[in-house]
């Protein structure tokens, strides 16, 4: 029986002690992140002193925290027991009575998360004698599949991407630069509300055979195609979708059956999406259609992955072609998923399609809804 | 006799050399990020792989990295041995073969920068059995300096920051939230070219009050004074400057004698900065302005901190009301420094005047030069 997820961060942090103890691992300990977000409910990006939630496998957690934080703390997370350290504190030797109080002190094994900074790591290891190793999977185990007030705010998200998205359609971009285009998008997502995800993509022309390029100061000229992919964040939870414009409404040559071909393996794809369908399978469908139609080798990524917190969460839609075996996790209810087929037509343009589905009890629903076409308004 | 700053980054690796001999540490190891780029050349945000740069303490340094990075690293950085993994390949088994060949399989002291991730720390640790800590002082005791070519990237940024200063100075600003113009501040650093710092800030009435307030749904009132914070980055390299405006042009009680204080105060911190400065007289100078005019404990941190690749770099301009003693650091010529001293009445408004200050070999100049009043246009 899989856990169902929840909106109790108590209930939360209650299943990470759980697998901890399944794992043999006797504590947790989170830096400032979407992790410790989503145990506790406090949410900063600032690194720069000794902040961190402790959860033991058996007892209650608690956070070891600078003063400045107290109040921060007790409005945003549940968390009721703080160890505080004070400017004129050592804070190693603050850690190292909180940790005997919370009763870590002779720890073996010790899980952190893959972003704590290298300093803190170091701290941690001068204060516990255990074997350090990282919180990924146990974490990424907790969230993959999504609460329904999760998706609420990932719905919003989508909704506003898609206002945006629509919005870009009316701009006249020829003559733009790559940057000016994000800057336009960047800047109409926050005066929507929402936050800046910070990976704005804004690929014309030869830039969009290349599926890492994020922009630069190329003009767009007249014809070109253009990946514009983006995203926002409410509450912490993501949005992301790709579209392809062509600059000026005239495509080159061979970019029209690209683009068909690319839509239909997408809809093939999320056609399939339903609970229990394997991952790899949704990438193999939609990386047979494109292969079929001519492109082998054309496109070079995976089909989707998860979507969430992160930007990049499992489960990644991801054939043999890629690693053996590809990925064989089943497809659960409440996981919100991109499918984003793609041609690229090397040092010529690329097209990607990107929309987010969440699977449903019987089925898939797309959280976005923009317009999917390739010409301008 | 202090070193001089270079703009040779095969010579600046080498003096990092030189300082990991006189603290016999063994190796310096450094994932992605600024001082990597200030060694190598090579800048990305991106940290999800293995890559690091790895410089022992006697002879050549070496890239460790994943095959994709080759050609980006072959184009941005000088250092020419590359041990290059594959993705069939382990990392840490490939990483263990590259100390080896490297030379520091037996490393006693390993130095690694703060935000390195805590999954590559981990690592580290079971390849070699040294004891490890951050490379903080080092890495910044060699960029404290400026070279030509760096202030000429700060001057960039400067004059960018300046002409947004001066177009925010003509916004109707009354009836916009914080999060609005904080959105046409970014949005317009970004069509003149230049990065988004990622820290802007728009404290608006008592939001002013709190200076580490970023920004907020609040609508800004007719009366509000506002402070503006922000920069940008050009190659990397910031900028900083602070701003106060008050909207609609009709200032609070009080607020034009703080101001005065303000403008006073910060006058006569920059006028006082030249080579053999000690930081912390600096910061007591304008700190005791602001106290003598009825402040008192209304100027809520230190007077400024250097400014480089970094947002937030030493030396700190900090009396001894911070820490024992303040900072002693001397000044010197090439350092970039922001001075920014405030005021802040509790619950009502915030005044902070920021600008980017220069040693030069007599004296200092200001890089930036926006208008520094309180009326808006």
């Amino acid at each position: 029986m899989q856990y169902q997820p929840t909106d109790d961060r108590r209930e939360r942090t209650e299943r990470a002690q759980k697998l901890l103890r399944e794992r043999d691992a006797d504590a947790l300990i989170l830096s400032k992140g979407i992790d410790q977000y989503y145990l506790s409910g406090f949410l900063t990006r600032e690194q720069k002193r000794h902040l961190f939630l402790i959860v033991p496998a058996e007892g209650e957690p608690a956070y070891f925290a600078p003063d400045p934080y107290r109040r921060q703390l007790e409005n945003q997370s549940w968390v009721p027991t703080m160890h505080i350290w004070e400017d004129s504190d050592d804070p190693i030797e603050k850690l190292r009575e909180a940790v005997a109080e919370i009763g870590i002190a002779d720890a073996e094994t010790v899980l952190v998360n893959e972003e704590m900074w290298g300093m803190y790591v170091i701290d941690l290891v001068s204060v516990l004698d255990a074997e350090f190793s990282t919180s990924t999977d146990l974490m990424l185990s907790l969230r993959r599949r999504k609460s329904e007030s999760e998706i609420d705010k990932m719905r919003e998200a989508a909704d506003i991407t898609d206002t945006v998205s629509e919005e870009v359609r009316s701009l006249d971009v020829v003559g733009m630069t790559e940057n000016e285009l994000a800057a336009e998008i960047e800047y109409r997502v926050r005066k929507y509300g929402a936050g800046d995800r910070g990976s704005t993509q804004v690929a014309s022309g030869p830039n969009g055979s290349h599926p890492p390029h994020a922009y630069s100061n190329r003009t767009i000229e007249d014809g070109d195609p253009v990946i514009i992919d983006f995203g926002c964040s409410v509450d912490g939870y993501l949005s992301d979708q790709s579209r392809v414009l062509v600059a000026g409404g005239d495509p080159p040559a061979g970019f029209v059956d690209a683009f068909e071909t690319v839509r239909e393996a997408q809809e093939a794809a999320i056609e399939m999406i339903e609970p229990g369908v394997v991952a790899a399978d949704v990438d193999a469908t939609a990386r047979s259609i494109i292969e079929e139609a001519g492109y082998e080798g054309q496109f070079l990524h995976v089909t989707g992955h998860g979507l969430g917190l992160g930007i990049h969460e499992p489960p990644y839609l991801m054939s043999g072609s890629y690693m053996d075996g590809g990925n064989r996790l089943e497809l659960e209810e409440g996981m919100v998923l991109t499918v984003e087929p793609a041609i690229y037509e090397p040092e010529e343009w690329g097209i990607r399609v990107e929309d987010i589905v969440l699977v449903t009890d019987d089925g898939s629903e797309r959280l976005n809804g923009s317009d999917h076409g390739w010409e301008p308004l």
